[in-house]
C-alpha cells in the first residue's frame, strides 16, 4: 500500500527561515509535548535524513507546503517547487498565496497551478495583518478557485492566528456553504474545535479534515478517530506536519490506532490522491 | 415499560413536500453515515408501515411535529394534528409556529393549545429569515409560554439553521436564564457544542435534552451518555427523528447502551410524559 | 507526600454570607449533581469539622480565596486573612479584587501582596456589572501584575458570569498572549469549553488549570485528564472547591483517577507550590 503524508515541510532553503526551523527548541518542546521524539531530520537539519526516515516509514509521497509572510514566517513558493522538481516522484507542491490584494493573489493563484502545483493554500490568520476565513476580501479568491475546481487547503486550527478566534469553525462553515463545489482541506483540523468541525464535516460533504500534529494524544482524538473510521473516512487526510512531528515517529504511533483497514487506506492514501486529482 | 419517541414526522401529506421526504438520497446518505440503515417506512413513504415499525420496536407513543417554513420545508399544524387523530392514543401534537410576526405569533400559538397541542416549536434559525434564539423578537413569545405553562422545544443543533452561529449555545443560555420557568427541550439537543450545552443544561433545571439523531455515534456521544445516566437522568429524552433515523433500528441501537434501568425509564418515557404534562 | 487543596472556602464570617452558605440546597443539590455527599463541615458549617475533614483526607495545606461583590456573593479579604492567620501553616490566601475603578484596584492589589496574600483573583464576569476577561479596563491590572511577578488566578469556567459568553475561552487566550509573562490559573478550569481552554494551556506555557468541582464525572473529563496526566502535568493544579465539594470526598474520588504517580505528586502539590512561590 501506498502511503501519502500530506504536510512535510523539508529542512531545505528558505524553509530554514521559518519560525519550525529557527526556533528548534521551541518546536522540540511542542514534538515532546506531544510525546514524540524529535526527528534527527529536523534537528540536523537533513534533507537526505528526512528521504531516509520517509523510505523506513514507507512513505511513498510527501506533499510540501510553504508559507506566504506572516507571523509564522514564510517560504516561497519556488522553493517549494525547486524541491519538488529535486526528488522525481516522490514530492507534490501546494502553493501558498499571500493575501490582501486580490489581482495579485488571483495571479498568484493561476500561476502556481499552471507551474505544476497541485493546491492552493490559505493561511488567512497567519497573515502579517491577519483575516477571518470568512473575510469578505477572500471571497473573489474562493469563486476563483471553485469555478477552476482547484483544490484547496486551508490553516484552519492550532496555532493559526493570534488567537483562538481565528480558527472558529463558524467562518469554516461559511464558506463551505457558500461554495459548495469548492473542495477544501482544513491543515490541523480545526482543532481544538473538535466537535464542531466534525459537525461541519458531516453537513458539507467539500470538507476534507487532516488534524496532522494535533490528532497525537490531543484533546477530542477520540472524536477524530470514531469519525475517520466512520462518516468522514472518505475525507480524512493522513499527515506528520513535519518537522513538527518525526516522519516515522508519527506513523509508528499512527499504526497502533484501532482503525479498519479498508478507511486505514482511505486516510493513508486514497483521500489524499483524489483530493489532490492525481491519476490512479 | 412505556416509551415515547419524542420526534417522529410520518410520510403524510404535507411532510412529504419536506426536504426529509422530498430529497431522499439526502436523507438516506444522512442515515447511512449514521451507521444504521433507511426505514422501509420512509423510503415507502408508508404510513401504515411506520406504525407496524414502531409495534414492532415497542414504541408506544409517538410524538409529532410539523415545520413552519423555512429552508427545511414546511407542515403545517392542520396536517400534524389531523395525523394525530387519526390513530388515537398513538401519537402526540407538537405545534411550530411562524416567527416574525409577534401578534401573529401569540395567536398561533393560543390557538394550537387550544386545538389539543401539547407543546410549542420554534425554529428560529430556520425561518425564511433566520433568527438567534435569543433575538428580542422572540422575548414576547417566551414571556407569553412561560406565563402560561407552555412547554417549549426550540431546534437548537444540527442543520438548525444557514451556519454554526445558529447553534451556538449562548444564545440559549440566556433564554433559559432570562425565563427561568419556561421548560425547554432542545431538539437536536445542541448538538455538537456538547461541552457547552451540558454546561448550560447543568446550571440550568428547566433545560431538557433530546440529541435525537445526533447522539448515534456522534462527536461527544460518550459525554450526553455520561450526564443522561447522571446528572441530567430527569431531562435526557428519547426521540429518532424518524423519518431520518429507522423508529426500530435507532431503538435496537440505543438498548444496547449502558444506562442503568432506572434513568432507562426515564430517558424512554417518564421525562416526555411529564415534560408533556401528560396524566399519569 | 504533601497535598494542597487550592480551592477552599470555609465556613468562617463573612464567607457565610455568600451564595455557597446562604443558599445550601442550592449548593448541595450541585454536590450531588456530581454524585457526591456533601460534608458535614458545609452543612453544620462548622471550620472545626472542615479541619477534621481536612486532616482525614491528607490535605497539609488549603488556599483560601475570597470573592468581590457580585451576584455569587462576596467574601472581604479581611475575613480571608483572619482565617488563614487563625490556623498557622495550614492555609494561603489569595486577595479578590473589586474591578471597575482602575486606581482601587491597583492598591488593592498592592496592599494585598504585603500583607501577605500570595496571589490575586479577578472574577470579572461575577462583578456587579459583568467584564469580560480582556476587558480593556482589566489590562493594567494585568500589567501591573505581570511586571510585579504577581501570580494570579482568574474565575474562568463554570457559573463565572451570567452566561456562557462570559467564560469564552478565546478573550482568556489574548490576555495570555498580551502579558506572556503573567502566570494565570484558571479557577473552574475553563469548563466547559474543554478543547478550546486545552488548546490555550497548550500555546501558553504562562496558564494553569484548576477545574477543581468541574473535574467530577462532567463532560471532557477525559480529556482533562489525559492533558493532566501528559502535557499539562506541570500546570495542573488540584482543588476541590469546598464547599461544593466535600473536602475528603473530592480526594477519594481524585485517588481511583489513573494519573501516574510523578504526574499526581505535581499536580496534589507541587505546581500549587512552585505557582504560589513558596519556598520549598
Amino acid at each position: 500500500m501506498s502511503v501519502i503524508d500530506f504536510r512535510i515541510r523539508p529542512p531545505y532553503k528558505g524553509f530554514l527561515d521559518a519560525v519550525m526551523y529557527s526556533q528548534p527548541e521551541r518546536r522540540d518542546r511542542f514534538t515532546r509535548q506531544l510525546g514524540l521524539v524529535p526527528s534527527r531530520a529536523a534537528t540536523e537539519k537533513s534533507c537526505e535524513l528526512l528521504l531516509k526516515e520517509m523510505d523506513e516509514a514507507g512513505i511513498d509521497v510527501g506533499v510540501v507546503v510553504g508559507r506566504s509572510p506572516g507571523f509564522l514566517g514564510s517560504v516561497p513558493n519556488e522553493t517549494v517547487m525547486e524541491f519538488v522538481k529535486a526528488y522525481p516522484g516522490r514530492f507534490h507542491a501546494i502553493a501558498s498565496i499571500e493575501l490582501g490584494d486580490r489581482r495579485r493573489a488571483t495571479k498568484e493563484i493561476d500561476d502556481a497551478m499552471a507551474a505544476g502545483f497541485k493546491a492552493i493554500n490559505f493561511e488567512p490568520g497567519a497573515q502579517v495583518v491577519p483575516l477571518a476565513i470568512d473575510d469578505r476580501k477572500l471571497y473573489p479568491l474562493y469563486a476563483h478557485c471553485e469555478d477552476r475546481n482547484i483544490p484547496m487547503m486551508i490553516l484552519a486550527g492550532g496555532n493559526a492566528g493570534p488567537d483562538l478566534a481565528t480558527t472558529t469553525p463558524i467562518a469554516l462553515d461559511r464558506v463551505l456553504a457558500d461554495f459548495p463545489q469548492l473542495k477544501i482541506v482544513a491543515a490541523h483540523g480545526g482543532w481544538p474545535w473538535v466537535h464542531q468541525v466534525l459537525h461541519i464535516a458531516f453537513r458539507h460533504p467539500n470538507l476534507y479534515l487532516s488534524p496532522d500534529m494535533y490528532l497525537v494524544e490531543m484533546p477530542g482524538m477520540a472524536d477524530y478517530l470514531k469519525a475517520a473510521d466512520g462518516f468522514l473516512a472518505e475525507r480524512f487526510i493522513y499527515a506528520s506536519s513535519f518537522p513538527l512531528c518525526p516522519v516515522k515517529g508519527y506513523f509508528d504511533w499512527f499504526e497502533k490506532l484501532p482503525i479498519r483497514p479498508e478507511n486505514r487506506e482511505r486516510i493513508l492514501w486514497k483521500n489524499a490522491h483524489e483530493f489532490l486529482g492525481l491519476s490512479a
